[in-house]
């Protein structure tokens, strides 16, 4: 048994981590934050929580935390770096759920979030959480960035591509939607169930602050520069992302080809699922788990390949990934906590 | 480990129980049968359910059903007597989530289900399924009565009330509203999602066959006949089923007092969970889960009490609840399999 | 072609006022208020109103306001008298859709809004604006309270049956289920899509601030004190309410002849309509109109009358009977500017 | 006053038909055909048009229908040229709102929709009802065609781009998303409200039937063949598609340039709208209207241009292009029974 800390507990992807590690079989709760709720027994507060009994949240207490075999550190940007700053490393992991370590580019981060970045040394030792594609990596490492969700739904799909050098680097159109969620529990006119039942609509496009990381990340996997268009959409459901992206083929692989690369590239993984030629992913299917579908249709006259990626922007997208990498820092088990099966419909 | 078949398997409550039967530590699954999916198999045609490998739904084969340890039916009224009929009953269990088992008095259900009532030797035999409630009597049943959905939240939600004769037997009634996966996996007009969204109506009230069941087990209850008015309502959501239960008070306990009838009535129970007095239940905090939430209030003039019961229809509703039958037919632990807690929002 | 103004346009009472006079021959818009969106053209800050063309929001001007021939307030309790208290009323008419001057009693107002009540000859010379009952009264009056939502529905369900003396007026319980947009254009986490979809839930049994409203209105019917128990609930809807009323019944009447006396009722409505016997309402089929429709149930052993009433809570609720009560105060044809047949699905 | 017929009034299009022409000021209803509810009256069988009266479905009688001024055909394709081939086209105009007359090329219909298309004649008849665009050849149109949902938001999008040169005419990706109206008030497992609530997926991505259609017409735009890699996806919402569209610029022409070009392309459109820089458009903000909103995103650098449409399917994407259709055919005023607003939220 471990003591964990999550710091933010009462956003929405503090809430996940909660109902994950309150039945995860490794994990105490030691120190669980919020500034809203502080003093507030958490099973009330949310009584879908219940099962925590007498744990309440508290206002952070850097002794506490500092206390703790693990940290996961779920809030807004610019606030894991104040923290991380304090803290001595030799004697706690960190997993951020934030941006604040994702851009290992000082001025990328300086200019897509208007604050310096963190320290140079701290960036140097973040190690990018992608589960799936990075273990060994995660392994070893004391501080772990984890991924944006819109970003880990379109490395997923485009991983086996671009490995395996199929695709045109300057010619990747990515169209995402994603559950409310993913906008966070703030109050908000936007977000109001009135305003958005029965509602779908764009929001910044090309500009979203998920761009430069998918593409740093993106270059990662091609060794070379990838420049994407990405839009993001708001649907109408609570979780769920689903990206749908346009590629543009190099070789002449065929479809069947191309899924064989795909399918070798996950048959170790525990939750990225190649699904069938003929297959499409749906969001509902990966709701409340950890996985990722991917599904595949090529335009086999144009060139053209498109890939379908799915996952739960809560899980797989946050919360799901984070308790996958704390797996990964502990070696425990990949699935650890993470086995649910989807509640369907 | 058990052999287990599951009759009716591509409905809502027998999708509900693969889900739940996939994770169960003390369950093979050996006999899952469903006519329009016959061959095709589990995970394939249920992503969702991929966790099942290479399981494949079957006609129903009689032989196969009989050497099971433990058999659920989930098929539409009348079906589950044909079979049960034909089964040696001391060499397997049955819990049928259907309503042929559920009535005692044959005249009620040829009444409401327009059909020969089973045998009599079955429906002696057949014990009612309510699990928080008559867990000894269902430990020794070879034929367990799964409760209905809607008939359970009411049950639930008034047993304290008539265990402890604090309301007038004749003045009681129900308003509840369900999910739409309660009317079934049925292709129909009225169910499609254009027809559902932003709706809300009532149907067959006074005259649902939830009500000769609500009446027969709340006279048990109550040692005395007992008439409801019940009007069912249909919401746009998935799961979940919300009653309120509008009674008149016959003494001058206050509400402190009733809430402590509550409280003592179900603290034993691992899913039932009496609210603080001031909170009120809702259903998404039930939803996946095997709870029913109770809250109370009372207008102390007027002498009313309303009580608010919440579960989900397919959980406590159906598959949980029958799964939590199971686990008393074995002697098991009362949550094993059924310790998920909501995924929220 | 009159001058109206609108007292606090931006919530959703105001802006579904403006949809309404945006297309009403007899109006034209003099002055819009709203404090937080002061200046903005209307129809780029709510492009679904780009008909109003370049009308801009405005901050309250008396003399402005004054000038008008007609003033909709569309303002939370409270703000209501202090304007009107400051207006000539010989000069314009009001129709206030808040509760200010609803209550004609002021210890009830005191008791359940916490601040002083109105004038009392503000109070004398208020007439209620339950416009399908009252339309003499209403045509002469000068000032108009516009009835609460919850109350419409439950007033035109309940109207017939109490004036022809057929149930028992200590015996009635009300439940009712409405739309999110009733709780206003508001911040507010409770509201936030990812929190209200797939849930429903009860708030403020038994002392919802509508029941003093209720009960005074019922009690005009009767001619005689009125109690009733009601429970409101939120539905994941935006617009909508159902209210299922449960009656005891005082004589033998028969469904048949009960039925009669509802259409009787109402025969002469433009807008109330009563469903044939074995038929019963729906939300989503008065949506975006001005209508309400009325179904019955009865249990003729029991002696008890069920009845199911239905509006949109932004339009017979709120602003379209507000429409309708200006139709009546300029002698206008009763559905002008309101025979929209509903949007569906 | 015409006399007006409508070949297959119970679908979703055909209600929505009935709910405009319900209040057209120049329309007689002459004939509603439907086979499933024939001799029932539309206003008791569907409760939201008690308007009409005492109209009701018919059979199909071809005398009645050939006695009509215009019939609007809302049949699966197949149908409607099997009716028109057996009409005068002399004495009755046809607005069809199906795919049958919708592809000049008959080899194209045949590879799409496994049948013979329709008579040649016929076809080369056939106006393309895309009536923002083509007014004068509708207005002297005998049979019209009007154009498929998707195929719509898709062409309003861009046609000022291809009018004007703007874009690579190889390198248009499309990404939609449709309200589950589309799919028809057909009974289906897939689009009961259980399975899409909470849900998000593509389907037929590549292979839409909507594809020729749309690439014929753009290439009447652009003078020249148009290649387009389009997936459409399902919401879960009643009515309503985003279309976004990728492009890649070919000239240097910045976002303000463009922007003017689409301003210029529908200054004199009663129904398409283009938004200021800035703003995106959302399908609720036209739900229920014949409008189209047009947003613009533009990365500079990179030479792409997106583009963002917004339709209501039922409405500009079928029933409410029909309705102007129909005003074009006789010289009405264009928004003559189209002018409502949006019902929102």
């Amino acid at each position: 048994m471990i003591k964990v800390s999550v710091i933010g507990g009462n956003g929405y992807t503090g809430l996940e981590l909660l109902r994950l590690l309150a039945k995860h079989p490794q994990v105490t709760l030691s120190h669980v934050t919020s500034r809203s709720y502080a003093s507030q027994v958490i099973g009330q507060a949310f009584p879908q929580l219940v099962d925590l009994g007498d744990l309440a949240f508290e206002n952070l207490d850097l002794d506490k935390l500092q206390a703790s075999d693990l940290a996961f550190i779920c809030l807004p940007h610019g606030h894991a770096k104040a923290i991380v700053e304090n803290l001595d490393l030799e004697k706690i992991r960190i997993i951020d759920l934030g941006a604040d370590f994702r851009l290992k580019d000082p001025a990328t981060y300086e200019a897509y979030y208007g604050q310096p970045a963190p320290r140079g040394d701290l960036l140097d030792q973040a190690v990018y959480g992608l589960a799936d594609i990075y273990p060994e990596a995660i392994q070893k490492a004391q501080l772990v960035a984890n991924p944006g969700c819109f970003v880990t739904s379109v490395l997923l799909g485009l991983y086996p591509a671009l490995k395996a050098g199929l695709v045109d680097l300057q010619a990747i159109m990515i169209s995402s939607a994603s559950g409310i969620s993913g906008a966070g529990r703030n109050e908000s006119l936007d977000n109001l169930y009135a305003e958005m039942t029965e509602n779908f609509k764009a929001y910044k496009p090309l500009t979203h602050r998920h761009v430069p990381e998918m593409e740093a990340e993106l270059g990662r996997f091609a060794k070379e520069e990838v420049k994407v268009q990405f839009v993001p959409h708001l649907l109408p459901i609570a979780r769920g992302i689903q990206s749908t992206i346009y590629t543009k083929l190099t070789g002449s692989e065929d479809l069947t080809a191309i899924h064989q690369h795909y399918q070798a590239a996950y048959q170790a993984s525990d939750f990225v699922q190649v699904l069938p030629l003929g297959s499409l992913p749906q969001v509902k299917q990966v709701r409340g788990t950890n996985r990722c579908q991917i599904g595949l249709a090529a335009d086999a006259d144009a060139g053209h390949l498109i890939i379908f990626s799915v996952i739960d922007n809560l899980m797989k997208g946050a919360s799901g990934q984070a308790v996958q990498n704390m797996n990964l820092l502990f070696n425990w088990p990949a699935n650890l906590g993470l086995d649910q099966l989807t509640v369907w419909p």
